[in-house]
């Protein structure tokens, strides 16, 4: 069994994931070494799973460097919860919350606080097609909202915040999805994170979500709270330690693999590295010639998503059919931007960077 | 790798799944045949996960009979957050929903619905402790009720309803959690029908809805719809055919096994037999002498979950610590009926119920 007959997946999430993971998943997925049964099997009220979630939870909290004030959770529904999660426990009656849209997955954040109460946005890049964040002069933030929010990473739109605004005293929100664990990060920056883990943290069906424990009691003091479905109060979770309902156990599972993976490359610092060096290269060649043309605008352009136009469209699927045949796989763009997509999350190895970059050129002296 | 290092996993779920199952996912876990990826990691909008998805939901209408007028959907947040997706959909307000409660989480459905309009308890076993279910005449409905929910077979204190009650022509709603997939249904009696994958259908992270389609009529048509979160409203799930965000994609893929799996036997008549027979022989074991007590009134035990008491607590934790030394795990019982319970599921191998009976003969000879 192996690697030989894999290809270069360049999806944008669920996406490609480490190796060495998928052959220890692989090695015991049958029965876990000394346990008997499958992980797919094991109740996550064992001590088994029980080890396996508290190590994960370890591993993150050891990568990221996250203080004992911050809770760290594994929940069900992805980022989209999230997005209705965060102000159905934040933002309170006579409160209003301040959203940044720069990409598609922000703008969806947006419209699920717009049903929960008072929004404002504080920038939107939509006019210009999602491609860059705002400078700090231009936000227009509301005195003492309840929270800031943005999306650390926008996937579509291949924007990425390299440096954070400053909102002052009010509790910053971030959807990380598509750049969580890719990068060091503060998170004493940040009131909640949240990430759905199927770009750099795992397989789909886990989100995780890094709550400062004064955002629980500002949750548990709203008076829409008591309300609220059980499994979109943030309490029980917190309370149960992720386990108030039976969770995505498997997920959390290769996500703790993949902890280990990261721990064992070194850390976030390590990683970071790596994805610098692997979006350097691709962006030079997109910049090379000008055959290629980069969706967002230098400054902001995300080293995980790193979406790039042809000449015309025609040659775009041309591009994408004959990369596709060639093993480079999940190349085509979304279509709110066209074009060509290449997501080099953590897992993505540099060899297949430097295969498409090889392909690009190629592909270019043939119909450049 | 294989087969004899497995033990017998009585777990309620995360439960036993097939072994076919667990070998072909281990098999192909690296790499997909064809595919050159694991099915971790591929995209949710691939033409490959595509099949994946569409043969589970056909796989699954062939098994229980589904006609063209329900929806069959693959959603995150298990059972727990479908407590509440049903009557923040289907409970308008100046409706009432009536609640038939026989264990832990029928009564956990109501305290939800309780949260979101008006509620009344048609029927409660509690004052026994739930031991059974009601028979027709006990049960007190609200006349042009919004809905009637029960729970088809409680986990806990192993009460299953064998014939259902008549609800005239108010739709019936059921968490079928743990007995799905154990025994023909004629969904044509229910309006909405959710289960868990956790014990019969697959691993934990997905949960199965099937919704007649006057439901989703009937839940838009709800004022309180248009506020709902987005992923707590069926209507994007329907449309988007459970692709409204990144699905557990891993969860669908065992359950797609798991479907085939239970095609190959014959279908829900021939799994029927075997849980009747594994059922009758633990059951039959239990009345023997009276050393072993059931909890739940004969003609309403279920063939899923089969808690069961010795004569003193003593016993029962000697019970569970020497079992668990034999290879049979999972037999404690939960705090809330004590003892032990026995979850013996489709893919449960009627080896283990033979060898906790004979077991069961030891304990009772060494301790009665």
């Amino acid at each position: 069994m192996g690697t030989t007959n894999r290809v270069f997946n360049f999806a944008p999430g669920p996406a490609v994931l480490p190796l060495p993971v998928l052959e220890e998943a692989q090695r015991d997925l049958v029965a876990l070494p000394g346990v008997g049964m499958s992980v797919l099997e094991i109740s996550h009220r064992s001590k088994t799973f029980e080890a396996i979630i508290q190590e994960c939870e370890a591993n993150i909290r050891k990568l990221i460097g996250i203080p004992e004030n911050y809770y760290v959770l594994f929940l069900a529904g992805g980022a989209t919860l999230q997005f209705s999660m965060v102000p159905l426990n934040l933002l309170a009656a006579g409160e209003t919350a301040d959203y940044i849209t720069t990409g598609s997955w922000s703008e969806k954040a947006l419209k699920e606080a717009n049903k929960v109460g008072t929004v404002h946005v504080a920038f939107t890049g939509k006019a210009e097609n999602f491609v860059r964040v705002p400078k700090q002069q231009e936000l227009q933030f509301t005195p003492n909202a309840a929270y800031v929010h943005l999306a650390g990473n926008e996937t579509i739109h291949g924007v990425e915040f390299h440096a954070l605004p400053d909102v002052g005293n009010v509790p910053l929100v971030a959807d990380t999805s598509s750049h969580m664990l890719s990068r060091p990060l503060d998170i004493r920056k940040y009131a909640v994170i949240y990430a759905g883990a199927q770009k750099n943290i795992g397989p789909a069906g886990c989100t995780l979500v890094i709550l400062r424990d004064d955002m629980l009691a500002k949750a548990k003091a709203n008076p829409a709270y008591e309300k609220l479905p059980i499994m979109l109060q943030y309490g029980p979770h917190v309370a149960d330690k992720s386990l108030h309902n039976t969770p995505p156990a498997f997920a959390v599972y290769i996500m703790n693999l993949v902890s280990r993976w990261l721990l064992g490359l070194g850390g976030l610092a390590a990683i970071e590295a790596i994805n610098i060096r692997k979006a350097q290269k691709l962006y030079a060649e997109i910049d090379r010639t000008g055959f290629y043309r980069g969706h967002a605008r230098k400054e902001d352009r995300s080293r995980m998503n790193v979406p790039f136009r042809l000449p015309n469209e025609q040659l775009e699927e041309k591009f994408v059919k004959e990369s596709k045949a060639a093993g480079l796989d999940g190349l085509k763009g979304h279509r709110s931007v066209g074009g060509l997509r290449a997501s080099i999350y953590n897992a993505f190895p540099e060899a297949g960077v430097d295969a498409l970059i090889a392909f690009m050129r190629e592909f270019e002296k043939k119909n450049g």
